[in-house]
């Protein structure tokens, strides 16, 4: 295995304090862009921009930290150029915490049908044209104009650096669901070699101003889990992040986290990348999960989808006809204008008539009620009100 | 011709407080909901939304007044849904003055390709199978579902009642360009007929809350302008509207202008029909224009342009290639996040990823240019120095 140094992280910080009967645990997770406060949820401004959304709207709807696709931003605008530009924080205009990923998730997805096809266990074949996986990393097409990219542990962090986060995620493979025990094995193999790549590769240009997340994978096979868990908690990572394929339903899923909660780094973040419906977070604090990210309520919002507290499901969709002649606002006690002033008649009327402002209210909205949510699940966990709390949301 | 009856408006008041040696003048417009100053801008809200903004982003861009289309709303969502609703201040959440128009000139396009052609003098064959042009009214298919719809003064007069915006319009014919003088005489003849109409289905309907304008038509006939502003300024209209179609180029546009203002009626204020660049705002003030209404700074921000102050042209586009690196934002003298808080390199990228936030930024920048140009305007009317702030906006 690659030598892989120590790392010290002098401007990031994560304190646990408090964990409860049930798990769950409440943080505060420092990085040179401030301090926030866990459990807590990252959005995904995909291309540089939550979609709909400015960073003053993203403060408005109380959003603590945001995040960037490596992916995404290698292709357009380039990483030299938001680095030209002073990195993503001065690129964009948030200037609180941020996260950027590897980029390994969505070039993975290009061979694997979409990233929510994956993590949902759906299985399509592999386009081999489009993507090509070795040891060195993957090679692939620029959706733009075709020309051949690669992307590798020491690219993605070259990349990363640059584009200049706060938090980073080492390279890894994001295994698909339903391939046999072995090639999990040897792919999760791989990801520790990659990790260790990233290690490397971070360790050169380290100067404090980033922290590393490692990867669990291991697909749905316990023993590997353990092993990749185990793998990261020995690495000099700053924080820990899940991912990978999370099994066919919910049970298995939080049947992984258990799995490698007892192997996790006991005083690092824990991030899980890429999942995050209401029902998720109540579920996954329980398994000690510190942050999430999900594409969720900013994606179901550009389909005319509000996330609704306490309703008979976790959304409600405002396309349907019985919210033409609705005068109820989505949730006045968010107290924010897209919440408060605007009936679901209005917002109905907007989606139908293709007006621009349907995105940005509906975006804002989940996005705000997303933030309540953590705000809310952190004082249930401190009051020992969880399974309360969730009944309030999830009564159905 | 029909009986008209005399019309009285407690709740409007027009102030003219200023006329400069130019011809340019300054006035206090009241309505229900607001008093502006003018000259002044009204921003389209086409379909019930400013492309893209919020009313709170609206009122951030320092946005006095707005308008909405009654052809547009006929179609979708119906001036019943939006009456039932409380009417568009209260289904839109502006709550500032707000103009209809009669939904004649949308109608009239639809057989006359689009309006700016129309008004541009391009000409274009009718598509009669669209418009049916008779005595009554306008009989059109609606472009949603292709349903026969008609709409005549009456009809335009209680859509607009409905939808219950403070100015309204009555229905008239915009005459297309190069049609003979003998053709733009008959047109405009009905056009003072639907005006009758429209006066006599308003006085039935008032109660006060809105103010009708009367339109001058005529074409590009000086004799012809004359008689339509006499019309108009002999008939209890609250507000005169210039309008039809203003020659082929900016002089002839301006000369439009100069022959009506005589004939024009000295006390009310005088608004000028979908025309609003920033040239056409210098150049109509002096001709006594009141108030502008154009889709121009919200259309043309969807399409990467924006506004600018004194460049060698009014606007600048963002598409260019020579911003991809552009550290400097559009405008920080305007003290709005729009304008001061991204680079041109930023929104370059977003146009280039089809990012929503670029139209947002870029709509809002142009909004609040345009109203910081009207602001300016005012200014220099009283000062006498219009002349300096013209060559200060547009040097080239």
């Amino acid at each position: 295995m690659t030598h892989y140094p120590h790392v010290d992280y002098p401007n990031f910080n994560f304190e646990v304090t408090h964990t409860s009967a049930d798990g769950a645990r409440l943080g505060r997770l420092t990085t040179p862009h401030g301090t926030i406060s866990t459990p807590n949820y990252i959005f995904c401004g995909t291309k540089a921009a939550i979609k709909g959304l400015s960073p003053q709207q993203m403060h408005e709807a109380n959003t603590d930290i945001i995040l960037s696709n490596a992916y995404h931003l290698m292709i357009q605008p380039g990483a030299d150029l938001i680095q030209k530009m002073g990195g993503l924080h001065k690129f964009t205009g948030w200037n609180g915490p941020m996260l950027t990923d590897s980029g390994g998730f969505q070039v993975f997805s290009m061979g694997n049908a979409s990233c929510a096809d994956e993590i949902k266990g759906t299985n399509r074949p592999k386009r081999e044209d489009l993507l090509k996986i070795t040891e060195e990393g993957a090679e692939f097409r620029s959706y733009l104009d075709g020309r051949k990219l690669m992307l590798n542990p020491e690219i993605s962090m070259d990349i990363q650096r640059k584009l200049g986060a706060d938090l980073i995620v080492q390279m890894d493979e994001c295994t698909p669901y339903q391939v046999s025990k072995e090639y999990t094995a040897k792919s999760m193999d791989m990801s520790m070699r990659w990790g260790d790549r990233s290690l490397s590769a971070f360790e050169r240009m380290h100067d404090g101003s980033q922290g590393l997340y490692g990867v669990v994978q291991g697909g749905i096979y316990d023993d590997l889990r353990q092993q990749s868990a185990q793998y990261v908690a020995c690495r000099p990572f700053f924080g820990t992040a899940i991912g990978g394929c999370l099994g066919g339903d919910d049970d298995e899923m939080y049947g992984i986290l258990e799995t490698c909660r007892p192997f996790n780094h006991p005083t690092r973040p824990i991030h899980f990348l890429g999942i995050g419906r209401i029902k998720d977070v109540f579920k996954s604090v329980r398994c000690g999960i510190d942050t999430f990210d999900c594409v969720m309520p900013t994606r179901i919002a550009r389909h005319g989808h509000a996330l609704m507290r306490g309703g008979p499901s976790e959304k409600i969709n405002l396309l349907n006809a019985k919210y033409k002649d609705d005068p109820e606002p989505l949730d006045p006690s968010l107290d924010i204008p897209c919440s408060r002033d605007f009936s679901k008649a209005y917002i109905h009327h907007l989606f139908k008539a293709g007006e621009l402002l349907a995105y940005q209210i509906v975006t804002q909205h989940n996005v705000a009620m997303i933030n309540r949510l953590m705000t809310e699940v952190r004082a249930a966990i401190k009051n020992g009100t969880l399974t309360e709390l969730e009944r309030e949301w999830l009564p159905g």
